[in-house]
């Protein structure tokens, strides 16, 4: 029997914000139809934080609005806290996504608030949107190692996503957001989560910082993991070092899946057009690493 | 206890002969000292082959004149026939390296024989390095897909590798040319040539072309592998595709290694370092894609 994995595409958003250049609401949205033209069936399309902050993701509601009744395709988009819950509600959203961190310093250094804190503020914001049937998707980052904190405990990883899915999400995405893992790291972290939620509700996200990305997948997949996010054309880059990776490239990750014989529904060659049309877009044609 | 794991560079050979420029012997005894200060004990040097066909391996003697009497690293070339082994010779090497095909019609494009007709021509080859104490390395090329053929059988490979180990190669590296194979594919022809040839005189070459290298070597080590070709900066690009990744960069090996707690002896820093170097000499300093 031919199994399914399910991809994330995260490139509209944890891909576009991290780049330099800002594209316009249009060019996103077009990038966007690309990308459902692939095959994808998840796409992160934006968020509502504040556009001082990250101005790469301004006017995420026009970019919302642009897909007003599509169906068959599900387009998460971030929020932080009540704020960007209600602006994301306005735009139409049915799925947001809400993010924790298994790091104490990750979390003072990058929302402001400890992990406790981050969870006081959720709580009203994932009840809020279920009760207008919005879905919510959780994010956990820095589960194989802090940029502060270096090592970070697999209990307090297993913690913070447990808390996750008991606030109501549907999936707890494992994020490692500065790609320090390997893969027998990776599958001891999968599997220390997995003993505390269920492995169907359970996506891992990894970036390619060190070039582990696509070996820490293929272990999680042997783990059982089936649900994995992917940016196109590894869209993201890495704010620490200029023309370094970032995120797992979405086009590698379905090369890995073909090739180990699961079913994805993502056609390689039209996620490398997305891609393509994106890098060219920031001006940055040069950088797809990958031909046909 | 701690597992060692040689890692065999091969950037100042197969990394550098597939870049566009041609840098001099200076810089090329400069690349190969930095590599030796970062820990490599086996390095690949250059090759004996026509300065014609391949400008970017011309003077591979004074290369290895550079090192004559050193001890502590072994500083394969390779050679095509007799008369690139006599060549070599009379520069002084110690090691050298020979090449088969798994594949007929690669066979055929890339050295202008059958693989039968290769091995007829280099028999004698092998015979007179062994008389002359100098180390014999193959390699089988095209071990997961052939640019010609596609899928290459597995008893092929096997056979390949078996007929170089009987002619008298101390070791057998297993090349995905055109890096097309996924981690289970891997697994299974690594297998497949270790029913015939000890898992200890097998190494395992990947290229990064579809970004799925790293993954791989991960599979190739958990079938039993202890022995890693790698290109410093993942030096060698690819002729297909400008800009597309060639050689799985040394430097992801290494920090693949380290967090799977193999001991290698390999400072990744340093291979960074060297990387660099080369690099900035090749005029694509932009092209270093990992950070500290």
């Amino acid at each position: 029997m031919v199994e399914h994995v399910r991809i994330v595409e995260v490139g509209p958003r944890d891909g576009l914000q991290n780049e330099a250049a800002t594209l316009p609401v249009e060019t996103r949205v077009s990038f966007i139809e690309k990308l459902i033209a692939a095959g994808l069936t998840t796409i992160e399309a934006g968020s509502f934080v504040s556009p001082r902050r990250v101005p790469q993701m301004a006017d995420t509601a026009a970019v919302l609005k642009a897909f007003a009744g599509r169906r068959g395709v599900s387009l998460p988009v971030l929020v932080p806290n009540m704020t960007g819950l209600e602006a994301a509600l306005a735009a139409g959203a049915r799925e947001i996504a809400i993010f924790a961190s298994a790091s104490e310093s990750f979390s003072q250094k990058n929302i402001n608030c400890s992990i406790a804190e981050s969870f006081e503020r959720f709580a009203p914001v994932v009840e809020r949107a279920q009760a207008e049937g919005v879905a919510v998707r959780g994010y956990v980052s820095c589960v194989l190692g802090c940029p502060y904190e270096g090592a970070v405990p697999l209990s307090r990883v297993a913690d913070v996503a447990e808390r996750l899915a008991a606030l109501g999400c549907y999936e707890v995405s494992l994020g490692d957001t500065i790609g320090v893992g390997t893969p027998n790291a990776a599958r001891a972290m999968l599997r220390a989560v997995a003993e505390r939620v269920p492995m169907k509700s359970l996506a891992v996200h990894f970036h390619d910082t060190k070039g582990q990305a696509v070996a820490n997948i293929y272990a999680c997949l042997e783990e059982g993991v089936r649900v994995v996010d992917g940016s196109a054309g590894g869209l993201g880059g890495c704010p620490y070092a200029p023309g370094a990776s970032g995120n797992v490239a979405t086009e590698d990750v379905v090369y890995l899946l073909d090739g180990l014989g699961f079913e994805t529904g993502v056609d390689r060659a039209a996620i490398m057009e997305a891609a393509r049309f994106a890098l060219e877009a920031l001006g940055k044609g040069g950088a797809m690493r990958r031909g046909p």
